[in-house]
């Protein structure tokens, strides 16, 4: 059972939707995989998205709406009403999944779903859902899990899973209450299938679990389950009562989308951009970026416009602009990116102090070889003893103050609850080409 | 249950040590999980952490050591014999976790920790895992699974499952095989919880299972499972036949170390490096990617050094190096990311040419409206209109051709299979410098 998205099966189901023949798309579309028809969907466009779906039958469509690009589902959720999600979409969709479709959705569209839904149970739940703050434990976590009192025997537990069990599409954990629904453990599969069914469960169960408040931040969860492999994490409220579960497929999730803001911020694009975004979305994404870049390259000008004279008497000086530039922005991200990293993965214990300290005989060591290398280099290709000397200089200097700033800058950031990963930037390479002008130039005018 | 990690709490641990009470410090420690005292073993030095080990019980030493960094765990390695770690690590850790650290063992060490293993099964299947390639599902998966034959009854298959879970840790998912040990499918909990005794498992199994080879890709397996949201997935050989399972747990792993490296080549370490890493290490991955900037410095220098005339008539020319310079690497890294990202993704279907086609509209509308903005900024700061024009059509070329290469370079490196993430580093940056340079006085002895 595998599946290969290719042009030519998308090909293929766009013929047959030109030539009237959704529903036959569809059907054949629907022998795979919710995530695999989510995976095509996002690929067509939304004339032949809306031909496809119309045909996808209800029992699936909910599957397949949450695995959509948030745009495709949009345009899809548009053509339903409110009674139409709650009897087609809603009905069949975990806690989780169903609260994040509704919170789409506009409220008056919002509350025409809770009020159609025939199972007032699960109105109730999706609606505390909807009320946890974004990005939380709350508003990650869903309600259907397998609880048991720990006054119970193995028998009672075991029967009562049965009847849970009917409600709850796949068992990851069962948690073991007091009768005020506090939770005080769990219990192994591997315990119920080996302890005698007289035993109550307050004796073999394992009461060393972590939780999660449902205030927790995400990312938060995210580190706690990575850390001690948890597949699935209990959420209580702040009385320790059992409020739901968050599993680690949608914390993979999270780690994902972390990874990659990180990734897109050091790359100077400000928004979550994608290869399929509109010409105008991706625009939007980078353009901020580069007016800051702009920006500094307009101060960079007037820096070296105060050194007109200088730059008259000596044209060579313009020759390693590019390299103080360059590795003064090079230096800076590197140091920012290591304690990003550090940061997001919480390992710095040391001391601010100790951190700078650090970097600085790091700076050091680097800013000495290069600086020697480029001396050597500018020798040998005859910039003559001033001109190498003055860029040896200026590279050491550079490179070592990039390595404090580009230390400092994140730190700073994460203490004033800032995402560090913006310090990588542009922002810092900005700041460090024009900081490396001023510095080239000082030394220069000192030995020429 | 949680723990946070202090530089209180571990001053007292190195008093308690310090004072010659190693083991009372190990005892307070080992109330902790094991990822706890790793996460404190590892902020120690080498002697402190030697201290402790000695007086951590057996039965936990396994679970710490395979969460400890890999430099900590060498240390505590070497000072086990084959026949120590036999007995008391590696019985008592899972067949992945143990072939993990079997792997970090020289050869004869390795032979002797296998001959020792009092259960022979378990050491030939710790040499089985040992024999395949890194980064492949067959190096990541653990052989310690539940498994039924189709032609049992519900009944038969709960009293294996009960002797066989006596083996596994913990439960995540029953397998079906035939009579060849031919993966079939698996067998939901719900399902025998739900099911009368008496029904054949070949009745009730799922037969519409994900699986992978041992030879897949580590990070394919990771894309698999987070597409389709799997907790576990089996691992088959070339014939189907059920080799073993990996946990999303350990496919975490894999997604954040992937991120990491992708964010350390777009930030120009060459290395894993961490916080704590030596300054060695530290400048050991810094130092390639400052040398490439190095050279592309000395050959923009040259660039430069041709148009030295031009230079001496129009000495304003160097005002604006580091802004082209600076603008060509930023967008070219923008364009490389949104590339490296797709990839990683898998959700590039355009054509190369389509690609191409959309980064030179993006390209043209974020090079016209920085264009005008030079042009204007430049015009108000009183540089002149031969100057403004220069670097304003300077810009526009430098930044559609950076987004052209941008893309181009990652689509060519991932053809030829080698990490695209690379184009994001220095690479580009400083390619972009140079080309920008040229483009710029080409520009320039046009105009004036």
């Amino acid at each position: 059972m595998s599946f290969e998205l290719t042009n030519e099966y998308l090909d293929f189901l766009r013929d047959l939707i030109e030539a009237g023949d959704a529903q036959k798309a569809a059907a054949e579309l629907c022998e795979h995989h919710p995530a695999d028809i989510a995976e095509v969907l996002d690929e067509l466009d939304e004339e032949e998205v809306l031909a496809i779906t119309t045909h996808i039958p209800p029992e699936l469509v909910g599957e397949v709406l949450i695995q959509l690009d948030e745009d495709v589902r949009k345009d899809i959720l548009e053509t339903y009403s409110g009674k139409q999600l709650a009897e087609e979409v809603v009905e069949n969709l975990d806690s989780d999944d169903a609260a994040d479709i509704l919170s789409e959705l506009d409220e008056e569209k919002k509350l025409e779903v809770l009020s159609n839904l025939e199972d007032i149970e699960q109105a109730k739940q999706i609606a505390n859902l909807l009320t946890h703050a974004e990005n939380t434990a709350g508003a990650l976590m869903a309600t259907e899990l397998i609880k048991v009192n720990h006054n119970w025997t193995v028998l009672r537990c075991v029967s009562e899973m049965r009847k849970q069990a009917e409600e709850v599409e796949q068992v990851h954990a069962v948690y073991v209450v007091d009768d005020n629904d506090v939770l005080l453990g769990s219990l192994s599969l591997k315990k119920l299938l080996t302890t005698s069914t007289r035993t109550p469960i307050k004796e073999v169960y394992n009461d060393k679990i972590h939780s999660v408040r449902s205030t927790t931040d995400n990312e938060e969860v995210a580190r706690i389950m990575n850390k001690y492999d948890m597949f699935v994490v209990p959420v209580v409220d702040d009385m320790g009562r059992l409020l739901g579960r968050i599993t680690l497929d949608d914390v993979v999730d999270v780690i994902v989308e972390e990874a990659d803001r990180d990734y897109q911020l050091a790359s100077g694009l400000s928004d979550d951009v994608e290869v399929n975004d509109s010409i105008f979305d991706i625009t939007k994404a980078r353009l901020p970026w580069l007016l800051i870049g702009l920006l500094g390259g307009v101060v960079a000008a007037s820096v070296i416009g105060q050194n007109e004279a200088e730059l008259g008497n000596i044209p060579q000086l313009a020759f390693f602009i590019p390299l103080i530039a360059a590795m003064g922005g090079n230096v800076g991200v590197q140091s920012s990116a290591i304690v990003v990293q550090a940061l997001a993965h919480q390992s710095v214990t040391d001391t601010a102090v100790r951190r700078l300290r650090k970097e600085l005989s790091v700076g050091l060591v680097n800013g000495i070889i290069c600086a020697l290398a480029i001396y050597g280099i500018s020798l040998v290709l005859g910039y003559g003893t001033k001109l190498a000397l003055t860029v040896g200089l200026a590279l050491l200097a550079v490179i070592m103050f990039a390595s404090l700033f580009g230390t400092f800058v994140p730190l700073v950031l994460n203490k004033y609850k800032v995402d560090p990963a913006l310090a990588t930037g542009p922002f810092i390479t900005t700041a460090n080409d024009v900081l490396g002008l001023f510095i080239y130039f000082a030394i220069g005018s000192a030995i020429f």
